[in-house]
Formats: structure tokens, C-alpha cells, sequence
């Protein structure tokens, strides 16, 4: 098959393609054409489930949009503590590797697919994509896809997307946040962390209470009302501040962080849990044991809850964007987001930016807890050439060893899932 | 110990009296002075837990304010199922008996204790009461006393705290209702059920999805969109309608009802349990049974929440009121439902009247589910003759014997509960 047909084919093809690629192991770079064609893209894959090592650029077939999709020349792309989840296969049912990680970026469009209106060509766009995103060029569903503010910068729609969003549905859409309320966060550093901080300053008299590394406070510290170190007992700072709990927890630790933080409720509050850190915080070495305590949250008692007149709540916005079909929803809450943009009143916060090839990097950078604010794959950006000459060694030595457990774990996880 | 003497100690003294009261067994009544004394009312008394025949009406000493109680004459009281479970014993924490239920009334208040202000002599009032409301005079704090708006019958004020409060905390403070949205109420004919009933229709293009027994659904079929019978499974039948389900679940049910209720919900949905109408279903001759289903109702895995994006709420309003001491939140509340009732969009359904005598007939008519709307005590009202002479004999022959089996029911579940 000639590059041309396989370009043709669009993204249909994409996955076998990888495979060819594949076959051709470490010189995959070498057979294929250089990075001028048209017809050929870079982008990050991850070749298998497991540690940085399964991750590399690569070339891949050009993607053409289907008839509904935006082709984007891509500018800037967000890493998420869930690519992490991905990376070792850690998520309910993975998908086939190869493939290409990332769920959000930012860029121009370049094209249309057929009969799609509602964009032109140039647009500067942020988007939501289902895998793909750590590539030169992706395609994605028009509902996907938001025409940014004038004055936001890629760096900043790609830290964005996925941070903002959650954070603003988790507090307005599934909690009620409203004056006078207190809201506790783990990883107050983080995305997500900064976007609930920002969010919760937009409405008078919140008291959030935050977690967060304790060489991360000097710079978070005007963002949230009261900081604790994330290896101190949370629960007792907090109760001596606010003996009758706090209003909305947002979790992102699961495991025994669960009861705390049902305890920490005041009635008629809210616990969210929408990630897994606690569940990577090992990396390769440990975390299949630690992968336990979250699959093997404690359950929660429905009569206990109307007892204590509280509520627990699951959030997933990617779920709720790919499986679930909210689009309409998350568009209403892009433009409210777009709206406190352009009115000031937020602004994402970017810790770093990282070429494409620095990916193993960056991604050691927002295990190591190391990031305050938002880690960005700056497309267009040159690898520095000592990070780019350190290819594949990291702290991860021994981890293939780890992957055959790995696997028994998957199958044994699948009964609590479904 | 003389009656003054009784009456000057005020409410602390009261349950002292009702044991010596109890003593005299069924010539209590022959043993106190007569009704027209105002050192004494009459009140309905749970001499123990269990059937119909545990209640009647007896005189108590006259209670008196406290500092920061108010003294109401009362002129109505709610009946709930909750009071049923309450002459079962079957609660969290059931106090001791002898007790006089009822947690709502209306009336006119009559004087306050020291140092008390808020209240008028003469006011008309709507009150919450921790037991001890179906009585002639009832005292309670401060906080739990509203004046009503002054088109507001007594008779209505009664059917409107606990059921009005209860229905919009769940659709406004638990859950978020608004335009376009869905819900799922059992027992769409009783109390909670009307009430929510009329508060979705004070916001636009709300679908109401009720279930209740056949013979009601003449009666309310204007106040739901969809009405199902409450032994068809309307799982099937609300996925019909509308497939991908519904965005609030208000259950009264228990048991099995909480997996089928958050099976029903849409991604972001919000399920509620706020009450336990099951476990009662089958009188004294099953309940102990069935009491098992409600305290064995299935624990919720956070993680498929998580996964689902839905949400599982537990909501108690005495609890909220009496537990956890959240008066000033109720207060809002009942302001914005007493403004929904000026504007006339509103409006508490009364199923009927009953005198303090009749209240076993009153209370089978809701263990029947027979009502529409509320049944009322009308402390007023003269008994018809013919339900006043037919003191204790009911369907309930036989129950006593179950007592026993029903202690033990109740050490088994409180490790359930706390």
C-alpha cells in the first residue's frame, strides 16, 4: 500500500498502519518519509501498556476528516494525570495499543469534512479529542470542538479543556456551589486543583480548603484559603478550622480517602471523586498493589447517606463527552467558562511546556507531583538536546518485569467495573 | 406530686407524668382531672411500640415554654409515614415510650418563654415539633416556628411543612431542577408526590414521571405527565417514554427501588432516597420482614458513579432539622415556598380531616395508601360517633405477638446504621 492510499483512507486506517509501522520496530523513523510530506504526521504513540518506555514519536498517516469532523493543525496539547492511568492500561476497558494518547488540544482548523459546517479554515480552536491528541494533526467531532477567545493562547486553551470543565460542572453542575460555601480539594497544584480555586473565587465568600506538596504552597498559596501539606491528616486540619466539615469535596485520591471525605461533609454536602491519583503514586514498581485500594473503594451505605442528609458523586467528563453524549451540555459550559475568560475572572495556569519528544519527561514531571498548573506538548516547540538525546532511560528500569501482573490484575479488576 | 406542681416543671416533667399515667392503665382518663382544666390537654399517646392498639388519646400535663420555645395552641397536625414507623419502633434511635408522635402542626401561638422574642401572642404559626405535636398544646424552639402567610388555612399549614420542605430541598438543594428536566417520584398521589408534583411545574418544560395505585390516577392525573401504576415496572415503562432515562429519582421506596432508580438515571443525575414506605407495606403481620430489605438495601460502588457520572443522595428532613441543626437553611426554604404560595402556584392537597380520637383510622388510611394528598389531624374536630366508639379493634388482630420477634429485629440492624 502506497502512503497516498493510506492517506486516502483516512482514519480508518490509522491503526493498521501502526501496526506496519510497528513491525518495523526502532526504525520506524527511518522507512518512512521525512517530516516536510503532507501526507505523514508526527505524533506520540505508545506502543503498549506499561512505563515511558512505551512511549516515542513516530510518523503517522496524515488523518483526513470524515464527513461531521474538524481537521486541526494541532498547536498545543494537554497532559493529564489520566494519561498516566492510560499509559500503564490502568482504565476501564483500554483500548488496543498502539496508539496515540491525549484528550485536548488546541490549534487551527485546516480543514473540513464533508457537508460539516460551523468553522472555517484558520480558526483557532480548543478541542476535545477520543485518543489522538499528541499529534500534529488530529480530527475530531464538530461537537468537540470551540472556537476560543481572541486574547486566549494555545498553551492556555489546551490547559483549559478538560481542567476547566470538570471543574466547573463537578462545583456548579453536580454540587450547587454557592456563597458562603467551603470546598476542600486534594492536589490544589494541579489542573484541576487551580481551576477549582479560580472557580470558587468567582463567587462570594467560598472557603477552599487545599492539599497540595508543601514546596508547591509559597507559589499556590494566594489561590486557596487554607493549605495543608498532602502527607498531613487532612481531616483533623481541617475539622479545627471548620469543626462541622465543609460543604463540597472534591477527590481525585479515592481509596480510604473516600470515608474521610464522606466524613468531612457538613449535611446536605457533596463528595465528588473524579480521578485516581493515589492509584499511580508507585508508578510501575507498586502500582498494581496500590490499584487495589481504588478498585476497592469502600462501597457506601444509601441508608447511612439519608441519615447524614449527604450526597456522593461520580464524575468522568471524558466518559460523559465519548460514551455518555453530553456535548450540548459541555458547550453551554465552554461558553460560560469563555465568558469569565474574557471577563478575567479565570485564566488557566501552565506550568511547562514540552516538545513532543520530551513526553516521557513531562510525564515523569506530573508523576513526581512536580507541576503547579497544567503540563503542555507544545507541538511546533524543538526538544532541548539534552532531553531530546535522553530517549528511553528514567527511573523506570525493571518495570517490563511488572507488565505480566499487570495483566492479571486488568482481569481480575473488570467484576468491579461493570 | 400535684397537678400544679406538674405544670410548673413544664415539658421536663412530662414524661415522669405519662409513666404515672401509664400505670393506671386504661383509667387514665377516669384519673385526671376533666378537659376544660387548663393545667391539662389532650394529646394522642404511643403507649409502646407496635400496632394500632398502642394508640389513643389521654391528658397530659399542660406543657410550658423554656427560654427561646414558643407556646402554640395547636389547631392541625400532618400525619406522615414516618409516623407509622415511628409506632413501629422501627427508626434509627426510636426514643422510649410512652411518647406523643407528630413532628408538624399549625395553630396560634398562645405565649413564650423568658427572654423569648419573634413571636406575638395570637400569631398564626406552622410549626415542627420533635414528637409531641398531635396534642392540644405543643412548645418548641424559636427556630422551628414560621408564620403563616394569611390566606394559609390551618389545616393546609399542617399538610405543608415536613411534605413542601421536604419535596423542594430534594428537587432544589439536593438535586439541581431546571429547565427541561425529568424526574421519577413514587407515590405520586401522597403528600411528598403532590408536592413535587407542583413545585416541577413552577419551572418550564418539566417532565414528571409518577407512579401511584390505579384508583388515584383519575384524581391526579392532571398534576404528572405520565402516570404509571405502582405495580407495574415502571423501569420499562419511563424507558418507553423516554430511553435514555431521567434526570432525578425521588425515592421513597427502598430496597430494590435503589438499583432500578439509578439505573434510570441520565448522566448527571441525581438519585434520592428520602424515605422507606416498603418496609411498612405489610402492617405488624410482614414488616419485620420487609424491614430487611430497606436495612440491607444494596451499598452503591463509588467507582461505577465514577464511571456512570451519577449521583446518590440520602435526604432526611427531620434529621436535618433535629440532628444536625440546620434551622436557618429550612428557614429560606419555607420563605421561598410561602412566597410560591402567595403567587398561588402552589397549593397543599388536604386528603382529609381526622378528630385526635380518630387517629387509627387515619393512620390505616395511610398505611392503605387510600390517600390523596395529606391526612390532617383536626384537634377541633368531634369524632363521627361511629369511628370514636370503635376504640382499638382493626385488621391488626394478632399483632402483639410479633413484638418480640420485632425486638430483635432491632438489635440486629443498628450495626447496619451507625
Amino acid at each position: 500500500m502506497k502512503p497516498t492510499d493510506i492517506a486516502k483512507e483516512g482514519t480508518e486506517m490509522t491503526e493498521e498502519t501502526e501496526h506496519m509501522i510497528e513491525k518495523n520496530g526502532a526504525k520506524e523513523t527511518e522507512t518512512v518519509v521525512s517530516a516536510g510530506d503532507a501526507k505523514e504526521m508526527r505524533a506520540v504513540i505508545l506502543s503498549g501498556f506499561g512505563g515511558l518506555n512505551k512511549l516515542r514519536v513516530t510518523k503517522k498517516a496524515m488523518p483526513e476528516p470524515q464527513e461531521g469532523e474538524v481537521k486541526i493543525r494541532v498547536k498545543a496539547c494537554g497532559l493529564n494525570f489520566l494519561d498516566l492511568m492510560v499509559r500503564q492500561g490502568n482504565i476501564d476497558s483500554p483500548p488496543k495499543t498502539p496508539l496515540v494518547p491525549g484528550f485536548e488540544c488546541s490549534g487551527i482548523v485546516e480543514a473540513m469534512g464533508e457537508n460539516t459546517k460551523g468553522f472555517e479554515i484558520g480558526d483557532r480552536v480548543m478541542a476535545f479529542v477520543n485518543y489522538n491528541a499528541w499529534a500534529e494533526v488530529v480530527c475530531t467531532p464538530l461537537d468537540y470542538v470551540y472556537n476560543m477567545p481572541d486574547d486566549m493562547t494555545f498553551p492556555e486553551a489546551a490547559a483549559f479543556s478538560m481542567n476547566f470543565v470538570a471543574a466547573y460542572m463537578m462545583l456548579f453542575e453536580v454540587a450547587n456551589l454557592r456563597e458562603g460555601m467551603s470546598v476542600l480539594v486534594h492536589s490544589a497544584g494541579g489542573g484541576v486543583g487551580q481551576a477549582v480555586a479560580q472557580l470558587c473565587s468567582t463567587i462570594p465568600s467560598v472557603t477552599v480548603f487545599g492539599t497540595a506538596s508543601s514546596f508547591k504552597h509559597e507559589a499556590i498559596k494566594d489561590s486557596v484559603t487554607h493549605l495543608f501539606d498532602r502527607n498531613i491528616d487532612y481531616v483533623q486540619e481541617v475539622k479545627k478550622i471548620s469543626p462541622e466539615g465543609v460543604d463540597i469535596v472534591l477527590d481525585c485520591l479515592s481509596g480510604e480517602n473516600t470515608g474521610k471525605g464522606l466524613g468531612l461533609l457538613r449535611p446536605l454536602g457533596t463528595y465528588i471523586l473524579y480521578g485516581s491519583s493515589n492509584m499511580v503514586t508507585g508508578e510501575t514498581k507498586s502500582f498494581f498493589s496500590l490499584a487495589k485500594s481504588w478498585w476497592q473503594v469502600e462501597k457506601v451505605n444509601p441508608i447511612k447517606l439519608y441519615e447524614e442528609n449527604k450526597v456522593i458523586a461520580g464524575f468522568s467528563l471524558l466518559n460523559l463527552l465519548f460514551k455518555q453524549g453530553r456535548c450540548g451540555k459541555v458547550k453551554t459550559v465552554v461558553e460560560k467558562l469563555f465568558s469569565l475568560y474574557n471577563q478575567k475572572k479565570i485564566k488557566p495556569v501552565v506550568d511547562s511546556l514540552w516538545a513532543l519528544e520530551e513526553v516521557k519527561e513531562a510525564m515523569q514531571r506530573i508523576h513526581d507531583r512536580g507541576n503547579i498548573g497544567k503540563l503542555i506538548l507544545d507541538v511546533e516547540k524543538s526538544p532541548t538536546p539534552l532531553m531530546a538525546s535522553d530517549s528511553t532511560e528514567t527511573s523506570e528500569a525493571g518495570e517490563e518485569e511488572e507488565e505480566h501482573e499487570g495483566d492479571n490484575d486488568n482481569k481480575e479488576r473488570m467484576p468491579f467495573i461493570q
